[in-house]
């Protein structure tokens, strides 16, 4: 799991940062990888990029900002000219689209006035407060943000993985498969028959914890920021201004590099990650962004385009010792 | 007059061409800009090139397929930010946008569902064969093409400088304003009440032909692109393929760099520059497009991505001689 910044910058692009679009890559997970806005120019930040666009299964938009939603049109078109050679037939993949009530309706019609004609479907989810995506692995809720326009913050949850019985194992001991198989994989401590003692912990793989990731976009302080960013391994958040700029940020619907490392604090998020940063910060100018945040949350870094940042799976836990029945 | 082309490629960005933008730069002349297309990531390019996007006061479109247009957003509303300090307090100028029918609704549905409010006025003409714009410097014609959608190519015409009538150097010898003044202007030779002789043409400013610039982009083979074309200065035209594809360029709509040489011979073009270069010619392998174009039509360059080209103003010529009445 990896969070790859495609653009970093606000509002419009800059020599430094282009607009907003963050990759989740999945690749070791399910060979998938998630987008996360589609600022202009998202497709030729790509290009200079190892993620591959036929690999991108899911896009969630958070507004509909134009540094958020004017690549998505070329990166869907472009996309139509690189489907793999072997599923299905060398069309790309079919691709779900989370975003506010208003995004279906922009992406058909920018399609239909350039007579583009997918050779591949294109599913829309109306995002709203809540889960939005659910299956055995993963899950995503959406967290609505104050910025003026519908906007959402998303939480991508990874679930935990449960350690599998090693049933080899016991076979190769002598044991036949029944309810004491059930008693080992709970972790029991069991007395066969013939006197030999089976301690279950010994026989069950290790759970692995999943990994959290919150993705808080555009957005002024709002309490819903917290529920979004709670235990996260990584939070990204937006930081346009720095630290003495509040007033700023306020006005404009944007939050300061002290707010976020404050939310990141409040949440009991292990890491943070700074994006959409203002063009005024040229250079090492951002590394006063970066300064202010570390004063209340030391685990801060500032994205760069084309920067990737590993998300590593977690220490596996064994099972707490449970008393024999 | 210059020509800078801000993409050279054809469908979708490459790691050497962008889609297609070309600027005609009219700084001497007006400091104006006028784009030609504007496709994704347009106003990028003009972050590494020295055309500000504040001077564009006109942008022509040729079609609505993507990489013609998917620019068009986000170049307007980063211009909202791009103000001059002088003219209008500070608001960037007004601009028009002259393109196929479907354009205007295409530009303020996404600007709407964007929430982009423009700080300055567009006027949208929609295109049709023959002259769209005229004033006493410039006049643009537009001409179907045939590329399976409303297409146009434009003729950019710069109007001929007549030669100004020197008037103070006459009266510093002692003319006095009246008829005798326009038989000066018009050339003749005039012999004055006290005998001297005054010869027109060394009283008029010289006259200076204007500069013709077609832009042709994609279409295939049809007659009205040597009526775009014809005693163009510099030609632009697409050439997609090379000579050995003209099966696969008609298919799509496209023409070859061999065709491209055709039309601008038959045309009487002075230059002919190849443009929306198909991705499959990396590099090295466009020179064989240019070489094929050399052996029909010897002067042929091929653009690539930020490269300006100078269109000289044309040597002035004195007036024919006028026998005096
Ligand atoms: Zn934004
Ligand atoms: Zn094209």
């Amino acid at each position: 799991m990896e969070l790859e910044f495609l653009g970093t910058g606000a509002g419009q692009p800059s020599k430094q940062r282009n607009v907003t679009s963050i990759a989740l890559r999945l690749l070791d997970e399910r060979n998938e990888v998630w987008l996360f806005d589609v600022g202009e120019a998202t497709q030729h930040q790509l290009l200079k990029s190892n993620t591959r666009s036929r690999k991108v299964t899911k896009i969630f938009i958070t507004h509909m900002h134009g540094d958020h939603i004017f690549g998505l049109p070329g990166f869907l078109t472009s996309r139509n000219f690189q489907g793999s050679e072997i599923i299905d037939g060398g069309r790309p993949t079919d691709l779900t689209i989370y975003g506010p009530a208003a995004l279906q309706q922009f992406v058909f019609s920018v399609l239909r006035a350039a007579q583009v004609r997918l050779q591949y479907r294109v599913n829309f989810v109306q995002v709203h407060t809540g889960v939005i995506f659910n299956d055995k692995q993963f899950s995503v809720s959406a967290f609505a943000m104050n910025h003026g326009i519908e906007d959402y913050a998303y939480r991508v949850v990874e679930k935990d993985t449960v350690g599998e019985l090693e049933v080899q194992k016991l076979l190769d001991l002598g044991l036949q498969s029944g309810p004491v198989f059930g008693k080992i994989k709970a972790g029991q401590t069991i007395k066969l028959s013939d006197g030999r003692v089976i301690n279950g912990q010994e026989f069950v793989g290790s759970d692995r914890p999943g990994r959290i990731v919150a993705i808080v976009l555009d957005t002024k302080e709002t309490p819903a920021i917290i529920d979004a960013a709670k235990n996260a391994d990584v939070l990204v958040h937006e930081a346009t201004y720095d630290g003495d700029n509040s007033v700023m940020a306020k006005k404009h619907g944007h939050s300061t590099s002290v707010q976020a490392a404050e939310h990141a604090k409040k949440a009991g998020a292990k890491g943070l990650i700074l994006t959409h940063i203002s063009a005024r910060y040229l250079g090492h100018m951002a590394d006063q962004l970066v300064k202010q945040a570390k004063s209340v949350f030391p685990n801060t870094e500032i994205a760069h385009d084309l920067e990737v940042f590993d998300i590593p799976a977690k220490k596996s836990e064994r099972k707490d010792q449970v008393n024999a029945g």
